[in-house]
């Protein structure tokens, strides 16, 4: 069975082709820059990528480009896109209608356009993907994998802002939670790696740190709370996101600077997180840099980033009844063990108790980095939201 | 020693007349709707409150009327204002001047004129407040001890928010906290109750359940986290305050909504909270009425609130890296049964370990609720920020 795995952005789609009689990817890349004069593919194949300039007008021309990639000239694998069995996407804000992926039909469509305002950069571009699919191979079984669905068992006093209620009934304003797809992966996938065989009775965190970055305690296999919202703006701190923020210092922002929800919405997700403490660093690694060269703003930085996720696990461990397994996923999560330091340190009054050798040796590879002693199973997975969705594709295919 | 303790509003003055010799209140009593024509002040004395019309158009006059009301006629309980050694203030908001109660001079008011900006309903009418004793007794010591001042012990990374670091400079949006005058006295009276001699070595947590809400934890003394932020909107869920809320849904409903950013404080402020999950009751006993009648938002606001406030205790525990003492207090948390057992519901792997009776039975008094053999000890401390107030004011005047 070959599997297409799509991820549509407003301006970028990325691709990966599995085979999934052993879950390998048999090829990769993405689309960059669609619609502007500069567009091009990336293609990943036997370890080499190379860089294509191609013009891609709109989703639709850039699907076929894939299909072209994948079964025309040097960096064809297949002979024909009849060989490809079926196509599983991404697709970012299911709201309150999906729980779990699904088979993709009219009204599927139907509902997930329903949730475009919760989402309005994100599902329209998904929706292109979809169609152009469609449109070049109208017969081939598509699914939809929604960023959203596993935060979907939260209870309401868990998801509910305390806010006008007609709020939540006009608008669905609720907490909904991102990167559903990868926690759910890590936190299953850590329960396999430690020999556990049953999600009841296991209390896991699961830090999923990235460029972005959200925090999710699953209880028995289920999502009970997460950091991310009715956006991916609350919660952690990220890159460029601030993360929570008094709503009462959003307005008092907006009136000094003379925003209006454009400017701030701009200013919080794209000019604040690290960048905006360090003053110029949004990536972890740079930070690091920055602090070694004496740079304060980046030390401060670095210590609000690990101190709010070790909060994080504070309060979920409290929203749980206490805490078995921490794991730490994303590019952060799994590369730097100074994010996994601070983020627990101090934490031994949970039963945690690290080992800074394994911790400091462990890079982006499965690995337990608590100490053998310590009651708090502390974890790094490394995500992989594609075979994830490979992985559901060929189920729902199957069924 | 006679101290007069005044709390200043837009367009109300609370105060209290001590006598420091035993720390007891000789009368006390409010002014309210300052400038308008229904103006009025109660007079509390001898257990006996009483309600007088009086026009009070303005600060001075309101001051005055006190000043009255204490010397003449059927409340009186001087002969003369030289009876009065010292008058003590609440003020709001102190910034980053002050960490600790001050004597006013000019120089003082100067600086907390600064801070009008970060607090613009409250620090003005604090400073009419001071201006018009000064105005009606010049030579009278007077004292301000602020709101703010307790918090200042937090370290950057627990103060500052994930926004463009020039905010900071340039407008000093950073968490400052507030109930400072509340907390403090309560995380100092918990350790006197429970016969511990030095701060040194503790981990307190320290809850104020009122109309308004707040939580710290106060480290060795020292307060190192806390709720409220740049404003009090912040942290909690509370009687028509949202707390805690996602920056993206501020945005999203002002756009749903047409709102600006008045009318979003509006709403976050005053129907948000308990009033507005709920459809109709901000006070937390008329919630419990609401459930009884099988309100099913009602039910709803109770779980968020005291979810939110056990969240806000695992949270804190991670920040000081455990908890010995975990204090209620305010209105709710003082006689509130149902909010101490929800907040602390499922915390025994923290080491709490509540006694339902104790509980049950703790009505506003000193009490501490936790089962003998819980490591973690629960109390009951009622609030007296005005005998704080009136005891820094004896303490700065017999320097």
């Amino acid at each position: 069975m070959k599997i297409l795995v799509l991820n549509c952005g407003s301006s970028s789609i990325k691709y990966a082709l599995y085979n999934m009689d052993d879950k390998s990817v048999i090829t990769s890349g993405g689309i960059e820059k669609i619609g502007l004069p500069d567009s091009f593919i990336n293609v990943k194949l036997n370890g080499k990528k190379t860089k294509i300039d191609a013009p891609v007008p709109e989703h639709t021309a850039g699907v076929q480009l894939i299909f072209k990639v994948l079964t025309e000239g040097e960096f064809a694998v297949m002979k024909d896109l009849h060989e490809l069995d079926a196509v599983g996407h991404r697709l970012v804000h299911g709201g309150e209608k999906f729980s779990e992926s699904v088979l993709i039909t009219d009204q599927v469509m139907k509902d997930f356009s329903a949730c475009n305002d919760l989402a309005p950069l994100h599902n329209p571009a998904n929706i292109k993907g979809v169609n152009a699919v469609k449109a070049l191979l109208p017969e081939i079984p598509q699914v939809g994998v929604f960023d959203t669905a596993f935060h979907q068992t939260m209870p309401d006093y868990a998801y509910m802002y305390a806010v006008p209620y007609e709020l939540y009934k006009k608008y669905g304003v609720r907490r909904y939670g991102f990167h559903g797809t990868s926690h759910r992966y890590v936190s299953a996938r850590v329960l396999e790696y430690l020999g556990i065989e049953k999600a009841e009775g296991t209390k896991v965190i699961t830090c999923h740190i990235g460029n972005g970055a959200s925090i999710a305690a699953v209880k028995d296999g289920k999502v009970v709370d997460t950091s991310m919202g009715l956006t991916p703006l609350e919660g952690l701190i990220m890159g460029t996101r601030s993360g929570d923020i008094d709503a009462g210092a959003v307005t008092f922002i907006m009136d000094k600077e003379g925003l209006d929800t454009k400017g701030i919405s701009n200013l919080l997700n794209k000019q604040s997180g690290l960048l905006g403490v360090s003053g110029g660093c949004s990536d972890f690694r740079d930070i690091l840099a920055a602090i070694e060269s004496g740079n304060d703003q980046a030390r401060l930085a670095k210590e609000m980033y690990t101190y709010r996720i070790k909060k994080y696990i504070g309060e979920y461990a409290a929203a749980m009844g206490g805490v078995d397994i921490i794991v730490f996923t994303g590019g952060a999560g799994e590369n730097q063990w100074e994010v996994r330091e601070g983020a627990t340190d101090g934490l031994e009054f949970l039963g945690v108790k690290m080992s800074v050798e394994k911790n400091h040796a462990c890079r982006a590879v499965e690995a337990t980095i608590s100490a053998d002693d310590s009651r708090v199973k502390v974890c790094v997975i490394p995500t992989d939201e594609e075979l994830m969705i490979a992985t559901d594709t060929l189920s729902l295919v199957q069924k």
